[in-house]
C-alpha cells in the first residue's frame, strides 16, 4: 500500500497531538466530574447538560489509551473521573442508565432504549483492564447483561409503533456485536463470541438484502421488507461501521473468510449507494429505491459516518489486499480530511452541507463527542502500523 | 398597497388551479378512505401510510373552501371523505387519536401529544358548518375537550424529562388558540373565547421575553429562561405564524389594539431573527445568544415558515397600514414564489437549502400534505379582498 507510513504518522500524531488535548483541555468537569461534551468551535462550554452516551465513551476513550497506546497516569485519571460520574449518576433505581443529567448529575431524560448502557459497558470493561479492579469488571457485565436482555426481549423496550407493524433495528445486533468484543477483550472472557454468533447469525438472517444489495436499517419482525419512508431508509455510514464490526470479528477468528466476505460484501453494497458520486464523501440517508428520503439532514456531510468507512475501507484492505479498497480509503480520507478538520482551533467539525461547507462550527454536542474520530484515528494507526509489520 | 390586486389573483389562482387541484387530483383513496399525503413530485404515492394530522387538516381545508369560497359538492364530498376516515379509524379506545395508520386504518403510531386531535378538531367543526349535521359539533367539542385537557393537565402528556427540569412548549397555547378560534366560528359559540383568552395570556406571561425580544419555544415552569440547547433555540416561523393567531384575534374583537400590539411585536421579533439577511427567505431555527444550533436543518429553507409569514406580514399591514409590514410581504413574497413553487409538475417543494435549491422533490410526506399551503392562499386572498374592499 502506497503511503502507509504517511498515514500512519497522520492518524498517530492527529490522536495524540491534536484530538485527545482538545478534549483533554476544554471537557473536563474539574468541579463535578464527567465531561461536557457541548462545545463551541473554539472549546467553550456552551451546554453544560452531560449525555451519558459521551461520559462512556469519554472514559473508554481514555482507558483504551491507558491500554493500548501507552501507560500515562494522566489517561487512567481521567478514564477514572469518567467511570466515577456514572457510577454516581448514571443509574436508575431500576437498574436502567439515564440518557442525559445535568452538570451536577441531577436526571433529565431517560429513554427507551439501552445505548447508554452498551457505552458504560465498554467503558467499565476496558477500565477494568487498566486497573484490574474487580468491581468494574462485575458492572461491565452488570450493563452488557442490561444491553442483551433489552435488546433480544421483545416488548422489553416499548415499541414506537403498534403490533400492526412490527419492526427489528440493525442497531441493536450490531453495536451489541462491537460491546462484546469489547467485553471479550477486556475482561479476556471468550464467553461473549456465542452472544456475537448470534447477532452475527440475525444480521445475516434479516438485514442482508441480497436483491437490493443492501445492509437494511429497519425490517419487519421476520426481515420483511417495510415499503415505507422508514424501511425504506439506508444509512450507508451505520451499515459500514457495522462492516467493520464483521471484519474485526474475522480478524478476531484468525481471518475467518465467510466472515470476511460477509463484512466486504456489507462495505461494497454501502460504499456504492453512500458514496456521493458528485461532490464526494458519504450521504448521510439514501432511499433503497432511490425515492425522496423523508429525514431532512439525508444529503449532509456527518463526521462519523467518515470515521466509519476510513476504518473500514482500510481493514478491509488489510484483509483482502483489493486494490480498490486502497482506492477507496484514499478518496474517503481525502475528502473527510479537506473538509472536517478545523486548522485554526483544531478537532473536527461535525456537520457539513452536500458540497462541503460547514453547516454549524460547534466540537460538541448530545451525539458528538469523544468517541468516533480517536476511534478512527486510533485503530486506522494500528492497522497501518499491521500493514508495516506484515 | 401596492399590487393588492395582483397579490389578490396569484393567491385566488394559485388556490384554485394549482394547490387544491393537485392534491384532489392524487391523494384522494378512493379504495381505503381518507387522504394519501406522502407523494413525489409528480403525485405518485410513495408511502401509503396515513396521518392522522393530515386527515384532519385535508378534511378542514375541503370544508373550509365549501364554507367560504364557494359551496361545490365535490368539496363537501371530500370533507365527508376525511372526516368518515377520522370517524372510522383515528380513535383509539381511550378517546384519544392516533397519529399514523396504515392505508387499511390499522393504528401504527400513537404519540403523547395531542395534535391529530386539534387537527379533527376543526375538521369536524368545518364540515358541521358545511353539513348542520350536530353530531360533527359534538365530535368537534370531544376533541377540543381532549386537547384543552391533555394541554392544561400537568403530567396528563408524559413528560420527556424528569421533574429536574420541567418546561412548557409554545406549541400549546398557540395551537389552541388557532383551534378554539375555528370552534367559536364554524360552532358559532362564543364560549371558546374563555380558552383564548387564558392561552393568550400563557403566551404573554411565559414566551414573551423583552430582555432578548425573541419569542420562546420552551421555557421553564414558570418562565424561566433554560440556557441549555432546548432553551436556546427559536423557531421564527412558528413564532410569526403565533403571532397572526394573535392579530386574528384581534380582528375577531374590532381589531382590539392591545392584540395588534402583542401580535406585531411578535412579528417585529421574529422577522429579525428569522429573516435570511445573506440569502433570504426564513431560517428555520436560530439560537436567542447567536449560538450553534444543535437541530441539523437549522438553516435550511422550509414551506411553511414562508406561508406563515407570508399571512402575518400581510395581516399586519391590513392592521396598521405600516409600510414596513408591505415591505417585508412582498420580501418575504418574491422569495417563496421564485423558490418553493414546481413550475412543472405544480404544488410547492417543501425542504430547500438555505440558498434556495431543492433538497428533497417530493409535494408530501407525514409532515406536508394540504395545510399551510392553501390556507396561505385562501387567508392573504381574503386579507387581499378586505384591503381592497376598504
Amino acid at each position: 500500500m502506497e503511503n502507509i507510513h504517511k498515514y500512519s504518522e497522520i492518524y498517530k500524531e492527529g490522536l495524540l497531538e491534536n484530538i485527545i488535548p482538545f478534549w483533554t483541555k476544554h471537557s473536563v468537569d474539574k468541579k463535578f466530574g464527567g465531561f461536557l461534551s457541548c462545545l463551541d468551535r473554539d472549546g467553550t462550554v456552551i451546554d453544560t447538560d452531560k449525555g451519558l452516551w459521551q461520559i462512556g465513551r469519554f472514559s473508554w476513550v481514555y482507558a483504551t489509551l491507558y491500554n493500548e497506546v501507552e501507560q500515562r497516569q494522566e489517561w487512567l485519571d481521567l478514564a477514572k473521573n469518567g467511570v466515577e460520574f456514572l457510577d454516581k449518576h448514571g443509574f436508575d433505581k431500576d437498574g436502567r442508565m439515564f440518557f442525559v443529567v445535568d452538570r451536577e448529575g441531577n436526571p433529565i431524560r431517560k429513554r427507551r432504549y439501552v445505548f447508554s448502557e452498551s457505552f458504560a459497558a465498554i467503558a467499565y470493561a476496558a477500565y477494568f483492564k487498566a486497573t484490574g479492579e474487580e468491581i468494574y469488571a462485575e458492572k461491565a457485565r452488570f450493563c452488557f447483561d442490561t444491553y442483551f436482555r433489552y435488546c433480544t426481549t421483545p416488548g422489553l423496550i416499548a415499541p414506537k409503533l403498534t403490533e400492526n407493524r412490527k419492526t427489528r433495528g440493525m442497531g441493536g445486533p450490531m453495536i451489541g456485536i462491537a460491546t462484546a468484543q469489547e467485553l471479550r477483550k477486556n475482561l479476556n472472557d471468550d464467553n461473549y463470541t456465542h452472544y456475537i454468533d448470534n447477532w452475527l447469525e440475525e444480521i445475516q438472517r434479516y438485514f442482508i438484502n441480497e436483491e437490493y444489495q443492501a445492509v437494511m436499517e429497519v425490517v419487519g419482525e421476520n426481515g420483511e421488507f417495510i415499503d415505507h419512508f422508514d424501511g425504506r431508509t439506508l444509512n450507508p455510514g451505520h451499515a459500514i461501521e457495522g462492516a467493520w464490526f464483521v471484519m474485526q470479528e474475522a480478524i478476531c477468528r484468525n481471518k475467518d473468510e465467510k466472515l470476511i466476505q460477509l463484512g466486504t460484501k456489507m462495505l461494497d453494497w454501502m460504499w456504492e449507494i453512500g458514496w456521493d458520486k458528485e461532490y464526494g464523501g458519504m450521504l448521510y440517508f439514501r432511499d433503497i429505491k432511490g425515492l425522496p428520503v423523508q429525514e431532512y439532514w439525508h444529503d449532509m456531510k456527518f463526521w462519523w459516518p467518515h470515521n466509519e468507512t476510513i476504518i473500514a475501507t482500510l481493514m478491509a484492505y488489510e484483509l483482502t489486499g483489493d486494490k480498490k479498497y486502497e482506492e477507496w480509503h484514499k478518496k474517503v480520507h481525502d475528502w473527510a480530511f479537506s473538509h472536517f478538520p478545523d486548522k485554526e482551533h483544531g478537532e473536527w467539525y461535525g456537520y457539513l452541507h452536500r458540497d462541503g461547507r460547514v453547516s454549524v462550527p460547534l466540537k460538541g454536542n448530545i451525539w458528538k463527542g469523544l468517541f468516533h474520530i480517536p476511534r478512527m484515528y486510533l485503530m486506522a494507526w494500528q492497522i497501518c502500523e499491521r500493514i508495516k509489520n506484515r
